[in-house]
């Protein structure tokens, strides 16, 4: 038999994400104006749980939070209690402080966990889960690649983002005969780059999903070129890569066993095209203002249902369970199911085809 | 048997909307570089195919125009060539001058068309299609209250808009001790006034689909005031009406027969809930501003599938279809089926019970 | 001899503004940091200050409202205690209730004031720098027109916004045979109307300073019409009116002495457009959201400017003065010489003759 | 004696900068209508003109580009008549084409030439006015740093957007535990940075002008934390540079003459940042995104301004002279001025000391 829940923590774990806010804001007001619980906030993540560091969230303090980005919570993307590194006599051990975390729920009382966040967050919760916690898990990936979810908050904002900045880029490109790079997240799966990159009408949008070829690619923009277009866009998902067999050799490669720390994928394709078509080529690598700020009206939306979900699949009577939204409907998942399998953007989604027909090139 | 397409017309009808240039540039890209079809742009909607005022689009005229608002092609929401008003003999008489359009589509040797607008459009198009013109009807409305299509393409950016608007209305109700009231588009369906309220956090949210009752409307505020709340924050679609039997009493209904030419159904509540109250109340009506400006990505992305699938719906050998948006997938259905019904916001919709969750109201 | 300051109270009257609480901000901070200052936040104007409520004001409160629009202080546009409105026996009284506040500033050992309001705050301001308080006045008008300071903080956003909401309307306008008219605020000064109607390309700029001839206004319709200009966009400031003899008649100036509170002069002059010229006329009146929300940089910069030159003035020891911007400069004026003395556009300024000399019409 | 002035050419030469669309229009439009002046638009700056590659440019070909980024003309930043890279018989000359110029501009008859462009595009132009040719100059820099100009068009769009970036790195390192590092234009003078800076409340600012010692920063950094600010934002100038005799240490510096070509100053000071405090450190480099897109509002206005002062100059028979802003004010200045001497930020301007007072570091 399911125990009455009375009082709940609510949690944000793993990198900054739009809407974060919202989530907590929704899990609060539902939990409070509709089943009359108890909230209490945990500060960074597991790391306050582990510290017992939370307190009690009210109607005031969720009030007004909507709009702004980040987390009021605080957030914490390393801390795993069951794998906690701590120093003891001066060396680094890696210690499980798990019964210290079941400690302080017991004595919080806390009936319940709703955790925000990401592959890692969850898997951190699964083991309070399997300790007998109900542990209610809202997804968070600004790169939209979560299995079993049609779309995360965060990612609007995020190819929002990147839209707005190419577009400024496309006004410099065109007055000057440039092909100009801009490199969005997107390690695994190149949905930021293909919404962004369609968004903002790029000419080239290379996604982990489609190896490139740099010959391809310099193809098209001097093919651009010779068709009087003064300049070309590209826009390079941070994990794009080139087919098997091509070297795309980076000027800085020799100094570094990670060229990417140096600049990215887009730095190298960048080099590349300027000494194979000659045409002055510029990178921009957008980086952490795709993170942050405050979310666009979308994910504010989407945090909402998810937030307001959460509440409604644990008052519901289920037990560690990961809201997702399918189409139009939010449901859940298990908690446990939810492993490290990332939704790459399929072949056949509409917008592959659409720039396919369009002429863009993804470099293939 | 279908007779192979080597020409079509594009064309846009009806109201302005964010997107709609979006769509032509997909039509125009994919017809021409995937299909090698020669595209000809139709001035100011049927006007310009009943006076054959044309012009061949190339893949230059549909450069740089993906982020502009409004249509390169001109629109008209008047134009029935079924029904044309013409002055003869100092007096105005409807015409059919049907024919005449069938003779510039003949003698401009135009195999298809492409229609970009809403249900007047599509009726004036099915006309043709009766006649023998294969119309392609790509679906344009704001209020996303498009029967068999979840989404439309224009209503991101005017909710967005709305959105905007409500954030910055907030801080100033938030400073002063006022009810504010935001009207916004949406005379049947109330999908505007429901996201931009729930994106931007307001207290009461009156749509058509959700007749209110005024005093639980003042209630709200007033509850909302005796709490230490020193606003409220009210999102009304310009369709919301009051439950039956209830009188909302404007003060200048003695004055018109249409009180919503002055002013709306806003500015009647406001001076409701000013005298139920006691509390300073202002309105503001968005107008316009909902509908032009440079479409968000969101309403680049959705124009340029719906504007891609038109011409592969086209191209399979299709006939009189228009398409949709189906959760994910872009489809089709028959440009007959397109009637004035309107998907009204279903009262199971996962917003409507967060909203109530929430203790948002809807005034009823 | 100035005595030395130790404890200050700051509050905000009028109108919501695009900047206040970066005002707040920009004082405390100073006042703390740099001068060892005790800081309190007078809630709701004058109002809390009759009513001692106030609340110490420290670092972290300060923290984090430099981007937030609206007044963290609350604001009060009414309220003057030398001529207070209370119930007695039932009727309504003025009282003088001036020596209340005095009692409240000497018990709390407020040693100074610093007053962000319009005109009317710093008239009742006056009133206790006359009994011995020292007042440091932060002006406050987004409508700019203030004597003596060459740009106000809540201008350059309310510009902003003005002019985004005429970027939008411009495409509607120009995909239709349409003049477009929106409404911005300025009842006595332009200069809202003629800074967004520059930056927004408008057509006509209508502006209180440079009364209108409706024919003229027509004419430039027409004249643009047959010109091939498929619109016409008008901006057009709420304090703009006809020239002397010129009866601009109001379709609905019959039911209300007020026609303004009718829709305003856009409507009339809109009116006045459709029916002389024939051309299909709208009108949107942008209203509060001109007032509200987020502060753009240049606000935000002006406000902080403005804030840190009140503390300065007040430690450099003189006594009320209101700062102003001259120039790149910030300086003091007696704040006794703040009077009732609007800084009109200039017929000099540079914006009036390149809108005459780029055929933008004033319609004069 | 002047002779009268017909035909002029107009050109935009040097880096793209938000407004050049609106000088280019203000231009156009007050020549033609104003003064009925044929106007040729050059294309390519210098290059154009080399190869005589110029248009007409009538009112309806700057319709519409008042609100686009870029410049329709094309530019070009590297193109001297005087010494132009030839390639005779596979080797590279530099030789002198400036007569070449010369008999295009008299073969097509241009009495002027406006000039947009920053020092090294009025270098060029000088030598075309010591031959004879009326060069009227209008300043262009994002940087705002040009000598006897108090604001340049293009820079209030960069420092808008830079805040906007600032705003939305803001909240990400709030949530996390962590220093971010945003680094800005600004290679001589910090203007883009101190505005950007005060703006968004960046706790750290450094600039050109005010050389910062690593220590210092740190300790900054490191002071924030202990006092329970959980992040530290610093917006750094790309050429911010350390005081003299102390070392930054690039941890890529021994691979490269140019480190700031590997990631800039930031980056550099980033890596001491998080080896001396052992905070986690972040950065983002903004680049090109500061240089595009569409123009703010008030920079259309200052474009607009310049632009129609060009006009307005060279009318009133003045010849080889540079349009500058002084205070509110529009005035010209010898064209042989404008050397490559740059306008610092003083160190008594009103930000630097508000900075100081309110506790945000320079690191100095």
């Amino acid at each position: 038999m399911t125990k009455r829940i009375k009082k709940i923590g609510v949690l944000t774990g793993g990198g900054d994400c739009a809407g974060l806010n919202a989530v907590i804001r929704a899990v609060t007001k539902s939990a409070i104006n509709q089943h009359g619980l108890e909230v209490f906030g945990i500060e960074d993540g597991f790391e306050g749980l582990l510290h017992n560091r939370m307190h009690p969230l009210g109607m005031e303090d969720v009030s007004n939070i909507l709009t702004h980005g980040g987390t009021i919570l605080g957030t914490n993307n390393k801390c795993n209690p069951a794998r906690y590194h701590v120093e003891v006599d001066g060396q680094m051990q890696i210690q499980d402080l798990s019964e210290q975390v079941m400690g302080h729920i017991k004595s919080r009382s806390l009936d319940a966990l709703i955790v925000i966040g990401g592959d890692g967050t969850m898997a951190v919760a699964s083991n309070f889960a399997r300790r007998g916690v109900n542990c209610i898990g809202v997804p968070k990936t600004i790169d939209n690649d979560l299995e079993s979810c049609d779309v995360t908050f965060g990612f609007p904002t995020a190819y929002y983002v990147a839209t707005e900045a190419l577009d400024r880029i496309h006004t410099t490109a065109a007055s000057h005969h440039r092909a100009m790079l801009v490199e969005v997240m997107g390690r695994n799966a190149g949905w930021i780059a293909l919404y962004a990159g369609v968004a903002s009408g790029a000419d080239i949008i290379l996604i982990p999903e489609i190896p490139f070829s740099i010959d391809k690619v310099c193809e098209k923009v001097t093919d651009r070129s010779r068709h009087g277009k003064r300049f070309s866009i590209l826009c390079v998902a941070e994990g794009a890569r080139p087919i098997d067999g091509e070297q795309v050799v980076a000027r800085y490669d020799h100094t570094s066993a990670d060229p990417v720390r140096l600049g990215g994928i887009s730095r190298i394709v960048a080099d590349q095209i300027e000494k194979m078509t000659g045409i002055e080529t510029r990178t921009t690598i957008l980086g952490h203002i795709q993170r942050g700020g405050s979310p666009i009206p979308q994910d504010r939306l989407l945090a909402t249902a998810f937030g307001h979900a959460a509440i409604t699949t644990l008052m519901a009577g289920k037990e560690n369970r990961m809201v997702v939204m399918q189409g139009r409907n939010v449901t859940d998942i298990s908690l446990y199911d939810v492993v490290d399998k990332q939704r790459l953007v399929p072949m056949d989604h509409p917008y592959i085809q659409a720039v396919r027909d369009m002429s863009i090139s993804f470099g293939d």
